[in-house]
């Protein structure tokens, strides 16, 4: 898509630092610097995120993240992986082009989580359930 | 699997707030009360997280979460949705079932950011791309 920054290194006006490729999907890396390895995979073709994508193509992605992950802990040195996937900017997705983050972990003095101290609530799991449930 | 939690509530003997089930997967809320309507999705099988999982099952559990992100946004209110696979306790994976986060979001001025901050490094990208690139 037109002014789409993925859809620009998967074609090849946009440079990269490629991970991994394939017909349908590409791995490079994310060029934030947060996390030693941090790893983007791309289906080839333009979607938003997950609440748009054929189901088709989530398939091709995750397995590429797979095989990622695999790869970095047989053969990199990780001993953990996380995957992650935001889908639109109030969940922090910044590109809107489909992306899966692949963070390769060790055990690391410099920051124990990726993850916030998020505020602890007593919900009303009933409530919840009632709001939430699929019917 | 014996003594594994997930396992027990697949198999009905221990409790759960349950928002979709099908053959294969099930859906229920986790109760760590971080963030409101968080789920999480779960094979019904046993394996400890992608990086044994079967390329069916992580394709499985992946499309029960993309249906359930879907109806959160649809017809729960969320305008966005976090998706998050922890894999190894390294990765901070805490019950080793693979499992699913399906995170609802929607603007909330009680926390902007589900993630840490992390201390960003100017890494040297032609050497991570050596090292993590598979050949």
């Amino acid at each position: 898509m037109k002014d789409c920054l993925f859809c620009k290194i998967v074609n090849g006006t946009a440079p990269c630092y490629k991970i991994y490729e394939d017909k349908d999907t590409l791995a490079f890396l994310d060029i934030s610097g947060d996390v030693y390895g941090h790893t983007l995979v791309v289906p080839k073709g333009h979607c938003t995120n997950i609440l748009d994508a054929e189901p088709k193509t989530l398939q091709l992605v995750m397995a590429t993240a797979q095989k990622i992950a695999k790869h970095f802990v047989e053969k990199c040195g990780a001993t953990g992986v996380n995957i992650v996937v935001n889908n639109n900017s109030d969940a922090e997705q910044k590109i809107m082009h489909l992306h899966v983050h692949v963070l390769p972990r060790v055990k690391d003095a410099n920051f124990s989580s990726i993850y916030a101290d998020l505020p602890c609530t007593n919900f009303d799991f009933e409530h919840m359930q009632a709001k939430f449930g699929l019917k």
